[in-house]
């Protein structure tokens, strides 16, 4: 990539860090960031977990940012109360810049009647559709649809293949990642007497500022009225947003999650990877939500489940523990009806389909037959 | 979007309901549908569940789909027996025209040897293989790939980005979401001595007439012959049918579900969000299959099932009322061991594993270390 | 698809089996493979499962591979002690070609400083940027993107619609289905007093020889350093791949996993449908995971694990089996306190949320409200 390259000195100013050197000459360039373990001569290390402080002795970073009381352990410091959030921003130096084609490729679709804000970049085999307007500085790579009527503030950025169906608006400064679809129709199907009605998906996808949606995540668009996500929230890879669904501010959805239609989330909630929202539910603001969980119901303000169905965490870590025992267990209330002299159960055979389907598809992924 | 409007008595006309307005000047201009809570003045609204009829009051719609029995508590009334498919209908008034490009463009490559039916639109950046045949009246979204010899029936939509391999079968009116890939490889591989061998995948999909593909999912082409999706079946984003995978009619697959390779499905089928079938299954017609189920047996004709793995659904929803119960169930035997003079249990350590790997996930995202 | 057709002599040839015929007319002309189900009078099946052994009469196919004690079952035996091995060879001798387009189009974008290896193939709608490689025989197909500084080694596959974001490294004779995205940025995010902080990934993707990732599925760039993938390890489609993962080699990872950040994987590791495993985990070679397992702690080499949170599979087996049983369990346990005169417990009511969840759910599937 374009090598970044930067003296220490340099860095601690623009971070506003104090430089800690052995001596002037240890004032040296620095071309990138990496971990203790991995950093070579010329990268910056850091060291925020104090779990991990043996690894100051080993490391061959050129420089370590650190607390004060790991300052004297480096040949040269960059020293600080807080390290990681200071090492958030110095990767910020070093950041590569993904994609270098500036302007409006003349081998990309704009619409005569779409508006192109000043400053942006439209790379090749784009297709920007009439009436859309792109706010100033946008970034649109290749391969992007962006369909009828659709607004995007200043500044976002579209990577590959994103697609924004008709009349999705983003915010400023959203972060589109490749392969996210915007605005595909709702899953809006009835059973009836007559076979499946579909019911046509007239709504739209409202994002707010600073949104970030990950590769290959779907958000749908309204049945009626929008699909509605609120600033700075994150979607994480391959995330799914039903209909009329309305997200608050600042939630981290975590990659794999589903959120069924009609369901509304509050702000800085937190869903962990695979977790699954029921639809028409109410899911209260600061509440997290733990990897795999099936919510079922609402969730209150601050809440912390798990499991599926979810219960609050404590319970779900506690049953967690003791499901592996149920074998014990039924052994232990057998022995104690026997003692009381009950006739022992006659156990109905057990059902071996579980550990048929299991050695099937062991022996076909290992090939035994 | 382009605004469609009608006049009451237009709407009522077209959907045969009945018009009850209060005086003659109510048959007003409609623009668009919407919730009772969200509808303005110009906006046509329906009341279809009982419980939400304390909204009438409140509405500012300009009027309402309502049963016989609500006429009188709104202004303007569109009356009949049932609300909700009459809903749906109004709704096809006033969908949003997705896509307003037509013919074929000079910027799509479409081989000599490809065949495009009459009236089909073609847009720029797509690529129609050779032997490739498309019925009447198709619309291909930018960016679409359709492989060698695909075959699509008349009035397909393609939407932005679709896939088709070689030797896809489409029938009539099939809509695919934008990104669906129909025909990529099974995932055929096996472990020898020699290490992983990949087994090629010759077959190729085949679908029916009136399937939905949802954003981003993905039907892989058969081992050999074909991998099989019947009439009017629905499936939503996300989704993953394995190869060889025969599916009937009819049935409504919601996000994220996945079905391993050569499981067949009968129709009417209905799998809630992220079920997981395993291969090699006969899952019964009319069967329902619950949220995050995993079917690792086969399933009856209209079974009713949930849990990983599945048991019939009331035993489901009993044993999950129960499992949270599973500590207070362990001391109570505990005790009447107890009592019979039993020695303790020597409890092994509780496994702290989960709530350490939870803890240092909260930390993260909440970043306290 | 254009027909392949071979005698059984050679075909015999080819695969180094003996051919078994009743007489010398009998070496027809092969067109197909096929199930002994399905296969017609010109295609060739085979026979591995002994247990199908009963569809060697039914069968119309012309010519079955079979071991020497079935030989005398058919009228033309392709004879070996090991026949799906060599049907899986024989695949290769019928395999579709995808895609039949060759050069460099003259409608991709190519960056001049770009390197394109020697009989390369550049569809159509492709980017490719500055300083990336490509190495001899690359196959690019429409709408694939590859960013600053990639580097592809020889013989690798890009479907339709592949992204490669700057700096992913793959090696030899990879595969990338349909619309997978390498090297999107990875999900660093960090709640803070002043709202949630982006940290910026400055790391790349770097992927082996012969590996094959699925469609539509995702790896992430490192935030810091290489996101890694081990020669021969294949992803199915709709696969999560965090950032700073790393894998070895001959991984088999079924559809809709998710790996989480920073875990490393060993070799030969095998993973089942929609399993989940969280961040900073090591997972032994040669272990097995489940399917839906979820994976919160160190997997031991050779282990094979089961459930959500995941125990060794006996235990989970054992486990499922009882879980149904747990309204009997408790019966059974409130009989015993009965008998030794305890007060009933008085049952808190029980939580209906997850059976009016469902039941709101099948009415909105199958339309009753």
């Amino acid at each position: 990539m374009p090598a970044s390259a930067y003296r220490l000195s340099e860095i601690a100013e623009r971070l506003g860090l104090r430089l800690s050197l052995k001596s002037p000459e240890d004032d040296i360039v620095i071309t990138g960031i990496n971990t203790l373990e991995e950093a070579g001569p010329t990268e910056l290390s850091f060291l925020s977990n104090p779990k991990y402080a043996h690894q100051l002795k080993a490391t061959q970073a050129g420089a370590v940012i650190v607390r004060p009381d790991h300052e004297a352990d480096v040949r040269r410091a960059l020293v600080t109360d807080d390290p990681y959030p200071m090492f958030a921003q110095a990767l910020t130096l070093f950041a590569h810049p993904q994609g270098s084609f500036t302007g409006i490729s003349h081998l990309a679709c704009v619409h005569p009647e779409a508006n192109v804000g000043e400053g942006c970049t439209i790379y090749p085999f784009c297709y920007i559709g009439p009436r859309a307007s792109l706010g100033r500085g946008c970034i649109v790579f290749p391969g992007c649809y962006i369909g009828e009527e659709c607004t995007l503030g200043d500044g976002c950025i579209l990577y590959p293949r994103v697609v924004l169906m008709a009349g999705t608006v983003l915010g400023a400064s959203c972060v589109l990642q490749p392969g996210a679809v915007l605005g595909a129709e709702g899953f809006g199907f009835a059973r009836t007497a007559e076979g499946i009605q579909k019911i046509p998906q007239i709504g739209h996808v409202q994002i707010g500022d600073r949104v970030e949606i990950g590769a290959n995540s779907a958000v749908d668009r309204a049945a009626l009225s929008a699909t509605v996500i609120g600033d700075g929230t994150c979607l994480d890879n391959l995330v799914q947003i039903g209909h009329n669904v309305r997200m608050g501010k600042d939630c981290l959805i975590v990659s794999q999650v589903g959120i069924s239609g009609s369901t509304h989330v509050g702000d800085n909630v937190t869903m962990a990877g695979q977790a699954g929202v029921s639809g028409h539910l109410h899911i209260g603001s600061n509440s997290t939500i733990g990897p795999q969980a099936g919510v079922a119901k609402d969730i209150g303000e601050g809440q912390v489940v798990g499991g599926s169905p979810t219960t609050d965490y404590n319970t779900y870590l506690r049953t967690a523990t003791l499901i592996p025992k149920l074998p014990e267990l039924f052994k232990r209330v057998a022995r104690l009806e026997k003692e009381l002299g009950h006739k022992p159960m006659t156990e109905k055979k057990a059902d071996r389909s579980l550990a048929t389907m299991w050695n099937r598809w062991m022996a076909k992924m290992h090939h035994k037959s």
